[in-house]
């Protein structure tokens, strides 16, 4: 993957090919924001992309944004919510080990942040789609996170919060993206594509002062007069990094990435003194939730057990079960309930009874069928005194033939990124280990450690990245404007 | 904590108060075992302790050496081991995210380091004590990680491989540290105590040539010529650190650790550039083995349910009881099995019947029945198809009242240091997060992520500190002499 954190002292710089007040390094919903506060707070900005255009792995998301505390949008559609209950389900969610001032900071200023991204012309129909990770309509709102699942349902007063860009189509990110950069086409800033930064320029005070790139070839020295902006996204796609820092994410089959999501970014930052933080966690979905029948099921590990309500959201979901059960999970399923999941997966046994289900399965005799009687008997009377799934979703399994959905990591498609990054301030400022500020360097998006610090909601990477991304791009810019 | 990662130039430096071939940063196992082998390739070594004396967290320590592939202590008592059993069962049991080149390293000249220590003056008794964490006797040899239990049982041929320094009492730690320090004190290098270092010094090329140290108030510029080794202990002291990288440990009551143990070497290292890996991993030692009777229990979780083979390395259980059970844990015993354990916790519940023992709990009806009912039967033939606890553990719980020992973070004693630090060479070497050496700094002991990446068995970190200690000594004099 190269080197990056090997930083350039400016002494070393014979002289500039370009400079300009801010320089942005990477080109997707965060650097696409940065790049938009820094032009309008008057700074002369340079964007630099690897790849031939911008979008990032932001165009290759849902498109799904997470915003609340009261959006026109929710309002529109008939559900109450407040800065305060956004932040109480944040603050339980996102943990443990949350950055508290950004979450207070999003939730102060989400509606705000909901009305610039309209003025960028990002559009949202005023519709509730209902719930889950993404929205395959051009609906706007949905329950994309666990607001409606035990513990969280009673810590918060629930509300969807997904605002899923209008498109038709699952990629509505591609939308976000195509309005974002028609509105940084526009800004003034200057986009130079087909550029890799390969590292950092230091001076004597450890200030950084501006970046060394690839073009064509040639190595150019580019001068930021007020600060760089590291927006070059995460590190699932460095098999090394992972292996040093998640090595459990290895198993699991699908990248939710961009080419560019090598790390450099953060490599970069840590070069120049950053300091990364909770680089083993990830966003880790399992998709088993579609469609939303299979909710019903009943997941279990190798030992025939549940291991967490169902109905917690699928990165929850996927979070515990690769960590707690190492990725070895089976979703169980009547013939009332089964229907073709999306996306699919293998069929692991068929019984007509729990007891020829479990020895199909290998399991220990007695454990699943002592697992599925138990809950069987208690959704009976609508209740999971256990795991405390929601009654809707509470119905017993009786009409066979009874099946296995396979979705250990071996077979199904598990997808991943990672959350682990630069400790910034909430103004996007880097900071060492000793907590103090890198002058002149500037990180936002994936490229950070953000609101989720652990337990995820979908959304929380474009809410990341286009909110701390403007403010990267403020404060970026404050120096020389 | 004050800061430690602010590097300081060397242009800033006006003179250096004093110089040596090798300055040594903390004066634990890994700080002695470096300096022994620093004067004795030759190098003028000066060591710095931030406290009035030498020791560190090891003397703290029970004094069990994780050693094996046939050391004169496994042959004498009649074990069986050699350095490809030891390697196939760290590489099994201290990932995922293992760093092979260490394990081979050590596992191949384990022998080696074992009668360098015993030349170093520290005893052994050639006696087999059983198994645990530590051996209140003076005897040496147990097991003291999962060699015996599923599934490594299974991967490689089990031997004892904890060494404890012979010495009456659980802190055999002392004697070790003793008796390294006699021979530090005997071998030439100068010893300066109350001598706290606060960062380092570094030059234009980024090499590491001295650190910056107060002593009596004032502060001193200590120039190394060839080296500078950070053995300065772990972080779990640093609530703040804890915070960012592992807050799940904040819930362990116990810290392992003497007040030294606050990330200062952690951050220095990375203030000069280098990379710190798996921060969020540790020990945390849930202690329900003493008596071992007490292993014939059952540990549930609050859904009533197992979770692990209760034959697993304490420390193994208590990282899956952790960060998969959130720390919410209980062992079930009989009248029978119960013996007071040690260290003593409360009991929870007790109960006539499993019924009775599930409503006090106040888990939910059937779910801690069915787990005690199915273990129970196979109990009976000897046998645990579930999780595979062994044979000698297994034993019907039969005989009432039935107890419920509270072994919740908030009631137990769980006893944690953190594993996380520095990533480092073989030799030593701090790496960048680039994979490059950083010139003039080495790193041992718990600064560093070292055997175990992630699943600990006793006698590791002391091994870690020992070993690699002794390779940081003699690569950061091999420059200068």
């Amino acid at each position: 993957m190269g080197r990056a954190a090997a930083i350039k002292p400016l002494r070393e710089v014979q002289g500039w090919e370009d400079e300009a007040d801010v320089i942005v390094v990477g080109l997707g919903a965060a650097g696409a924001c940065a790049a938009l506060e820094a032009t309008s707070a008057g700074a002369d900005t340079l964007v630099l992309e690897r790849a031939s255009g911008g979008g990032g792995t932001s165009a290759l998301s849902t498109g799904q944004i997470y915003l609340g505390g009261g959006t026109p949008i929710q309002e529109k559609c008939g559900f109450e919510d407040s800065p305060e209950e956004m932040y109480k389900y944040l603050m339980a969610s996102c943990g443990p080990g949350v950055d508290e001032p950004k979450i207070r900071l999003f939730c102060d200023h989400c509606v705000e942040h909901f009305h610039w991204l309209v003025a960028q012309g990002v559009p949202f129909k005023e519709t509730y789609y209902g719930d889950g990770s993404y929205t395959p309509t051009d609906d706007c709102l949905s329950y994309s996170g666990s607001e409606l699942a035990h513990p969280y349902r009673d810590v918060a007063k629930p509300a969807p919060r997904g605002h899923t860009v209008q498109q038709e189509t699952i990629e509505a990110g591609a939308m976000l993206m195509r309005r974002l950069l028609e509105s940084v086409d526009g800004c003034g800033a200057r986009i130079q594509v087909d550029t890799l930064c390969e590292t950092l320029v230091v001076d004597e005070q450890r200030r950084v002062v501006g970046v060394v790139a690839r073009v064509d070839g040639s190595t150019r020295h580019l001068r930021a007069r007020g600060g760089v902006i590291l927006t070059a996204g995460g590190f699932i796609n460095n098999t090394e990094m992972v292996e040093r820092y998640a090595p459990m994410l290895r198993k699991c089959k699908m990248r939710l990435a961009c080419d560019g999501d090598d790390g450099r970014g953060i490599r970069m930052g840590m070069g120049a003194g950053g300091e990364a933080v909770r680089m083993e966690t990830a966003s880790i979905v399992l998709p088993f939730t579609v469609p939303k029948t299979l909710i019903q099921g009943v997941m279990v590990n190798r030992q025939g057990q549940r291991f967490i309500n169902e109905d917690a959201y699928q990165t929850v979901v996927g979070e515990a079960a690769l960590h707690g059960q190492d990725g070895q999970v089976y979703l169980i399923v009547d013939d009332a309930i089964y229907e073709q999941p999306f996306p699919p997966t293998e069929i692991a046994a068929v019984g007509e009874t729990f007891e020829e289900l479990e020895r199909e399965l290998g399991f220990a005799e007695g454990s699943l069928q002592s697992t599925l009687e138990l809950y069987n008997r208690n959704a009976e009377r609508g209740e999971d005194p256990v795991f405390h799934k929601a009654s809707p979703f509470l119905v017993p399994l009786v009409r066979p033939p009874f099946a296995a959905l396979d979705y250990t990591t071996d077979t199904a498609i598990w997808a991943v990124f990672t959350m682990g990054g630069l400790r910034t301030a909430p103004d996007g400022a880097v900071l060492t280990p000793d907590g103090d500020v890198i002058p002149g360097l500037f990180a936002a998006g994936r490229t950070t450690s953000g609101l989720a610090a652990q337990g995820y909601s979908s959304g929380l990477s474009l809410a990341d990245g286009t909110f701390f991304g403007r403010r990267a791009g403020r404060a970026a810019a404050a120096p020389v404007v």
